[in-house]
């Protein structure tokens, strides 16, 4: 009887407990929906403030901006965590255009990638070799790579239903094409954009020229889909082409800049913390709407909705708003080393750095057993259409707090438009939903909210544990 | 041991059906994603033709153009179904101001009700009585009514997830708010837009008179949510202002139009018909690229996708593109009005007109027993980000069709952004993303292919029934 009386009891907690738990998180959604400040912030963010690339003045307003943002809502702590960025700068428009015959030029958007060396002062002109990927250029061969210029023009998988995936599957001809194909004696490179659509506008992005020798850094600029189409097209006609490229980007010295941060300090187990985030930094092209000033705003607004929703966490939960994550991951370093250093026992990080289009759930990177617990706390997100629990990466910024101890998890928004705007002149305010950034918003504060509430210790995996 | 063989052989057969069914529907997608035809043919629709109200040039050219464009897929089929439409016009643009003392005058946004009666030549100009809904109209009562303009201003509830729901929570207002002003006396109705954000684009929509006598007809128009929240403001600072508007709509005799309709027929049962369709005609202000442009495209893909992916379906599958869904649903009852005096047996029907937006999923109007083995094949539309299979609604043009045979469907899109578009001048192509309206088409055709392969029998829901 007495075992009885105890299991209902149990069952009895289990329900209060997870009605509770639909109650609080109906709550988070509905003062997102009704009063949120995320898409302000953004407003500001993107249409005052603009392009955020690190070592911009862009950036500083950024770091000053948010900060005090994050000083009005009455947090327990807000601070700046100083970090030596690389200072990129694009310099004048880039110029280029293919020459069927000399004189007969077709002009076509490009941008220099992002760590990409100047051309010399009249440009590069050059023969144009075009290949599919680094392993059909070095199959090659130095001779017939030799003082060309490689156009690297394999396009994302169309039907690939995570966008994500198909970035994956060709990000390594940005990367480190101009890193390949220097090695073989080209003298520039040009890659298709990183865009499913046909479009005109040139996505940048990251490279590296790894351990090159200066003499053998090329530039390397990225072609918008429309006239990689336009060049594969003229190659096929007459392979012995001219392509020309002009830019004058260049990397200048380290500065410093920051990592904002606030936090609200945990009412039973101050020294455990959750750390929820997105990257200040963008790239110059567009205002970086979507990348990623809406995981800033959203990351800011998960703060503030566990605030409006009355409920005061048990464990120290920390906004961090990442600085370098495009070139560098500085910010993201870095606050892990500080965190390392100072032994902070760091449970569970979340980052939104996929876009502000509408929540389809989360990916988490944690043992098996957590995940299962996890797994738990899905029929809650029901109403709220999210659907996506699975185990796979979480966020780049967050990358460096893995451990054993850690849940990293990342937020997962629908993918079909986030190519379009990527690192380009479109990723601007008017792509993004105000009602999609809100949702986004309430379902992260939601998952910190139930981290907060069962922790990810065993004794807590054992206990609230149901399926 | 034989009954085991049998249960061997059962499972065998269940596992390589269950393959072979997500081949076929990986088959679809990729064709949908790499070759898929529907953006090109929104593009002309929308581009080309544009508007397409009933009764319209537009209309008239979109019937003629579709047709054509199924004739070229070498369907079975393909003819036009004539059906008696009402010509709504709305002719010159309105116009309307905001008078806070004489000459003192603000501008704001408005456009006619479909259906709505125009205003005297001079226009209508008088105070105005705000109310958040009918309840509260007729609360009241004449002697508050008479001699007014009603301005309804019930917002739509920006916490439901689901933005048709909260659109069905305002529509009231639009359909029946000049019904049931007028017979309070009331000389004019103004009705917020329903749009969840504040923009200043007014929204159009199906209005009715029921059966009010001629001189009771009331000018009805929408206004923007910005001009909407600015008169509310006036009102509260000063209750005597005056509104005036101008509208010269009308309500012209019925003309014919047509269903287009093209069939594949079936190989095994081509007397059981299954329907795709969406509907042709549109609202006068944008393009009606999402509403219905999408639905229309993704209906006619649906079945090239068929045919592309190697499948001659068993039953006969029909696409249906029905006309005059937004003023009257002439062509929906006409097509069930026929299929009946045939005595065509209908077992499934699939509308899309919800947008053109990311598929989320379907729901289902069917008895419980048949959706608990649609159920089973969730699983199959995993892969592809599909996760909405549930009971509810389906589509206004197949709801005539509605039998206790039938299986109803809708597709169900990302909602979030719908009524940004809605109705409204801003419903054009470039709110389209091709990406998500070829996932659209392909999980349509993965499930058309699915009825038209198992069936809606009992036998066959006892026989495929799995969970």
């Amino acid at each position: 009887m007495k075992q009885f009386c105890i299991l209902i009891l149990f069952i009895f907690s289990l329900q209060v407990s997870a009605q509770s738990d639909a109650e609080t998180i109906k709550t988070i959604y509905s003062i997102s929906l009704t009063n949120g400040k995320s898409y302000e912030w953004l407003n500001h963010l993107s249409n005052t403030i603009g392009p955020r690339l690190s070592g911009s003045f862009g950036a500083e307003q950024a770091v000053k901006y948010t900060k005090e943002e994050l000083e009005k809502l009455g947090l327990d702590k807000v601070w700046l965590q100083s970090v030596m960025v690389p200072k990129w700068v694009r310099g004048l428009p880039e110029f280029a255009y293919i020459e069927t015959e000399p004189g007969q030029t077709t002009h076509v958007n490009i941008c220099a990638l992002g760590g990409s060396v100047e051309t010399p002062n009249g440009g590069v002109r050059a023969q144009v070799v075009e290949v599919k990927g680094i392993d059909e250029l070095k199959a090659l061969g130095k001779e017939k790579v030799k003082g060309k210029i490689v156009f690297f023009n394999r396009p994302m998988q169309a039907d690939l239903i995570d966008t994500f995936e198909a970035y994956g599957g060709c990000a390594d001809q940005r990367y480190a094409g101009a890193y390949e194909a220097g090695k073989l004696g080209a003298v520039g490179v040009i890659v298709r954009s990183l865009n499913l659509r046909l479009d005109d506008f040139p996505h940048t992005g990251s490279m590296t020229y790894g351990d090159l020798p200066v003499s053998q850094r090329i530039p390397s600029a990225a072609i918008s889909t429309n006239h990689a189409e336009l060049l594969s097209t003229m190659l096929a006609l007459n392979p012995s082409i001219n392509f020309f490229f002009k830019q004058n980007c260049q990397q200048l010295a380290d500065v410093e800049s920051f990592n904002v941060i606030g936090e609200i300090t945990g009412t039973e187990f101050p020294d455990e913390y959750i750390v929820v985030g997105g990257h200040l930094d963008s790239w110059d092209l567009g205002d970086g709407s979507h990348d990623d000033g809406a995981g800033v705003v959203q990351s800011m607004d998960v703060l503030r909705l566990l605030k409006e929703s009355g409920i005061k966490p048990k464990r120290s939960i920390r906004v961090v708003l990442f600085m370098n994550e495009e070139n560098g991951l500085r910010g993201g370093k870095k606050y892990a080393e500080v965190a390392k250093s100072k032994g902070e026992n760091h449970i569970f990080a979340l980052e939104s750095d996929s876009g502000g289009f509408t929540p389809r759930g989360f990916s988490f990177d944690s043992s098996d057993a957590m995940f299962e617990k996890v797994l738990g706390w899905k029929e809650l997100f029901k109403p709220y259409l999210i659907h996506y629990f699975e185990k796979g990466g979480s966020g780049a910024d967050i990358g460096p707090l893995k451990s054993d101890g850690i849940v990293l998890a990342g937020l997962k928004p629908d993918s079909q438009r986030y190519f379009d705007h990527h690192h380009a002149a479109t990723d601007t305010f008017d792509a993004v939903n105000k009602r999609e950034l809100e949702l986004g918003a309430a379902a992260m504060a939601s998952l910190v909210y139930l981290f907060d509430t069962y922790g990810t210790s065993v004794e807590m995996i054992n206990k609230t544990f149901k399926n």
